[in-house]
């Protein structure tokens, strides 16, 4: 099997973070190109374009990055990173859809309508022009300060995201805070439990993967 | 166990639709009120503010509609929504995640963002104002276009859309499509895939839940 990479992009991060906790290595294919376009093979190729894409050995394509980690999980089940029994497995895909929904996407609307290398692409997945939205800088900002608020307030009784063990949910919402920098959002003053998460994940090795 | 439910939102749709093909029934607690906001007792009690959310009897609190129907299937696994081994698990995660992001959140966007009811709520979870964005009403149609198209084309040679079985990702799908209906956005001519696969699930007695 394969992975189809952009090795800066915070979507394959996720991937990466979760290889290395795993240690696993799965060959990576850089299809990201320096002036911040996926290489237009990958994109004839795999229509849906976006990355990261698991492309096992019988052909099949996995994208999204959740889905390819579900799929990892099974074959490699140590250390699990998605959860350790039903109830667990539940909080852990409830904190990772938050991280994602209320992190990475609007830290993501707030790049994609505001850096000039995107002027005409404020949405992934798409060839045709997506003018920016001005206005998204405001709301995206927005978005991300009740982000940084609620899992402060959930970090406050709980070492990781999920719970007392690093999963998943700790990925999604660390490649958020991390991509919410690219725009120079920062995690505020106050949000002490937060900042003591972030600087516990952050210095794993992982992080640096 | 009891579900916090607003029965003719969307999101807890995706949870009667799953209910009703495993043949279970739980306790539904109606939270949504006529103007379209939820119960002060319930807002104040889950700061989360969304619905559907799962309560267990010993007070954990699931919510998220993927996060406990991931949970409902481990307890109840027959007929199987979320896939029968490890590769088809992640196509049914792949294409649900995909029938969210690229379905339901566009329309929930057009949605919020148009209609007068929501002037001040143009993002879901919050009890502070957000004003509406007039510009997303094209961005919103703009991605719903995209959806149906891709979807056509993934329907093409499935049966259903993460394959030959019914799924959460079927469910997802239905939903967002039923939703963009609010805005009289509808599945446009010449996609017959589509058209074929709506009608065939819009007929089963669950999407009646």
């Amino acid at each position: 099997m394969k992975i189809y990479d952009w090795h800066i992009a915070p979507n394959p991060r996720r991937l990466h973070i979760f290889l290395a906790e795993k240690g696993l290595e799965i060959e990576l294919v850089e299809v990201g190109q320096d002036d911040m376009t996926l290489a237009p093979s990958f994109k004839e190729r795999y229509p849906h374009m976006m990355v990261p894409m698991l492309e096992l050995d019988d052909g099949t394509c996995i994208g999204e990055a959740m889905a390819i980690c579900r799929y990892l999980e099974e074959l490699h089940p140590e250390p699990p990173l998605m959860g350790i029994d039903a109830k667990d497995r539940a909080m852990v895909a409830m904190w990772e859809k938050r991280a994602n929904e209320e992190g990475m996407l609007p830290a993501s609307e707030l790049f994609r309508n505001t850096h000039p290398r995107f002027a005409d692409r404020g949405l992934p997945g798409s060839s045709e022009p997506i003018p920016q939205i001005p206005e998204l800088r405001d709301r995206g900002r927005a978005r991300l300060d009740r982000f940084f608020a609620k899992f402060n307030r959930q970090l406050e009784d709980n070492a990781f995201v999920a719970g007392p063990r690093f999963t998943v949910a700790d990925t999604t919402a660390l490649c958020a805070v991390d991509f919410a920098g690219w725009s120079d959002v920062r995690i505020p003053d106050g949000h002490g439990h937060l900042r003591r998460w972030y600087d516990a994940v952050s210095a794993r090795p992982s992080a640096k993967a």
